[in-house]
């Protein structure tokens, strides 16, 4: 039974603008899921065990909104062109190989194992259009244990060929792919996934569309990252008035089910307006908006607008699985978002990078990402005693140096997903 | 005798755009010198130990051009505020703890240990006003085995209280600084270091600099880092055309000695011109321009006109003493660069960045940064095996995902400094 008590010093941001923090405090857990945390254990918690983490710093586990798996291969590698060029130098030439089920096996696995011990907890994750491998990816990220989205990518026009399927193909794989997985696990999930408009038929995204309607399975997308690739968009959709508007005809911008479009960098205000209006997922990756040069997008913009913003690794768009890592970079880039191109555009506090982080992207996936009541119990531990200070520090300032120094999980001592003990 | 051969894979850069790559090679050193590094080993240094290195990486030490040792215990703290706010918030009420003695042996220990274990093998580092904790730095250093420069800060208006000189104090303490170290250590000299125009009045720069000139000492400070400090600088010193023009009236910008300016992020094209005929050095910091949200440094047009640019970590504007960390940084914000603000300014490139990291602010020390002839030996050598892949990786590619990936010198398991190992 995943009932128990954790004790530690709590962190996490039920609201954008609020952190709570809790010194030497308890978090009642009972079958997976919060009761609530305390400052003091209440009686009605005594008989539960208590798992003990006096002194270190217990957070709601990270959501990584946007990830590819099979580019986990190539982070670090050719950060040197902007988005088109370097997908057809270096994500597509890497993601054929997937046709080949040793090397995803032999990939998948380094993936699934970095995920594990990062401080992600949960993740929307891309894969390949090859449907064998990308069920074993999802065999992969079950047994390593994190709460996952996984999609089969589809890709029918405007790609190399090795990666190019019929319309017809896409969506029978793409059926045959739902059929699969479907109760095949109890923490991976499918989800819709066209790779982006350039390489999707209006033809599959409508199929697409559908499908996602009658099996009610979320979505996942590119949206408004690179000036070239939005050029591109409105020669090959030139009915559409704005790039989002392509999803939205096929049913794949959140009007029948939850749908995370990455990056959003570029988006107009008639975009911007649709995505609030049907709840759509924003899934901030500011590594990867830096390295392939695609720019800064409006975080404080978004925020204020109330629509739902997330954090996103984009392995390999982005070098690092790390969302601590994200998080410190999209902090970074509201400043020179503030300096740079408007001044009215206040920088993103350290709360404000928390929350994406976590509810912010977690509420995805349902309640997930906070320590409220009725949330499932996805948490990180972390010893930040190996980083020296010589002065007083009080939990907010603990809390906010291990995400500042603590990139690749420093101190990561024990994690648990849906109240289940990782390690 | 500091007579060895290294044996690894060796990559260094001795020009801006040339990466040289040596599978399986050897550097030849004899008394801390290099001779050169090989294909093949040479008969004539066939006598000579081995240090054998084979399957790891072995680059040239990183050179840390700007960072204040002070402030390494509040780094990854109180990013919220542009530059003079955190000045006065942050870095001055830390500063002035070390006018106690007890503290700063607590503090510099930690600061020593962390340099001691990164990748950087030089450093120009910024102590406080204090003389006796400057000292006390400078014995940790030297013992620390970096090679460095350190300096007694100077600061007599505009400043707190507790970190206000007199112009006499100031001048008379940094005379007896220079006496006390000189000639007490063997890596480790001192700097003349006014803190910037704001905190100096024209008379203790003017003395500065004499003294400067006199014992032939380097100079380092800061420049226009934040448009408001430039503001400030114009109304202190309405007769200068531009910040840089009051440091050069006082004999501080490389007529007399060497000089390194960290961030020029707002550089008029005068102060430009003047950098380049007095062949100052920038330190360009880019996590701390993007933390204290200054903005991006013009790093290629620097470049391209042939300014000597180093990179700095610039603890605590910069949250990580790593110069890998800097070097990734400073090519994502190349792109930015080029995407928000200059599209005729290229992104930097992997050489390039590495360059700066090594060569391009190791001339600063001398014959420092590279595997050149004549060379003193600074190596980092790095495992990177523990950086999974499933293709295969040439050795350029190995070396780029250190870098990208190993922020926190993931790997390093061997350093040289000056041909002494050490660890």
């Amino acid at each position: 039974m995943n009932s128990f008590v954790i004790k530690g010093d709590i962190v996490f941001c039920p609201y954008q603008r609020q952190m709570v923090a809790i010194d030497d405090g308890y978090i009642v857990v009972r079958d997976g899921v919060i009761e609530l945390p305390y400052v003091e254990l209440p009686d009605s918690a005594k008989d539960l065990p208590v798992h003990d983490f006096t002194g270190k710093l217990v957070m709601p586990g990270m959501v990584d909104l946007h990830i590819h798996a099979p580019q986990y291969a190539f982070r670090g590698l050719g950060a040197d062109m902007e988005l088109l060029d370097w997908l057809t130098h270096y994500a597509f030439k890497e993601e054929a190989k997937y046709s080949d089920r040793e090397y995803a096996e032999k990939a998948y696995t380094m993936f699934a194992d970095a995920l594990r011990y990062s401080a992600t907890t949960r993740a929307a994750v891309f894969g390949t259009i090859h449907r064998e491998s990308t069920v074993l990816l999802m065999d992969k990220l079950e047994k390593n244990g994190i709460v996952s989205y996984v999609g089969k990518v589809n890709m029918d026009r405007n790609s190399p060929e090795s990666l190019t399927e019929t319309t017809e193909d896409s969506y029978r794989e793409t059926v045959e792919f739902l059929a699969e997985v479907d109760g095949r696990y109890r923490n991976t999930y499918p989800i819709v996934t066209p790779r982006f408009v350039p390489s999707c038929t209006d033809k599959l995204l409508q199929k697409l569309g559908w499908l996602s309607e009658q099996h009610d399975i979320p979505v996942q997308s590119h949206l408004s990252e690179n000036p070239n690739e939005i050029k591109w968009v409105k020669e090959l959709c030139p009915e559409s008035r704005f790039y989002g508007e392509v999803y939205d005809s096929a049913g794949l911008f959140g009007s029948n089910t939850n749908t995370v479009m990455a990056h959003c960098v570029w988006s107009t205000d008639d975009e911007i307006a649709l995505m609030k209006e049907r709840g759509v997922f924003i899934a901030h990756c500011p590594a990867s908006n830096m390295n392939v040069a695609s720019g800064i997008a409006p975080i404080r913009r978004y925020l204020t607008e109330g629509l739902k913003v997330g954090l996103g690794s984009d392995i390999a768009g982005g070098q690092s699985v790390s969302i601590f890592t994200a998080m410190v970079e999209a902090m970074q880039l509201s400043r020179l978002y503030w300096r740079h191109i408007d001044s009215t555009k206040k920088p993103l506090s350290f709360p404000e990078a928390l929350y994406m982080a976590t509810k912010g992207g977690g509420r995805f996936f349902g309640k997930a990402g906070s320590f409220e009541r009725g949330f499932e119990f996805d948490a990180i531990v972390i010893d930040d005693s190996a980083l020296p200070h010589p002065q007083e520090l009080n939990l907010r300032q603990r809390a906010e140096r291990a995400v500042w120094l603590g990139g690749d999980q420093k101190g990561l001592v024990a994690k648990y997903v849906r109240g289940e003990r990782l390690f």
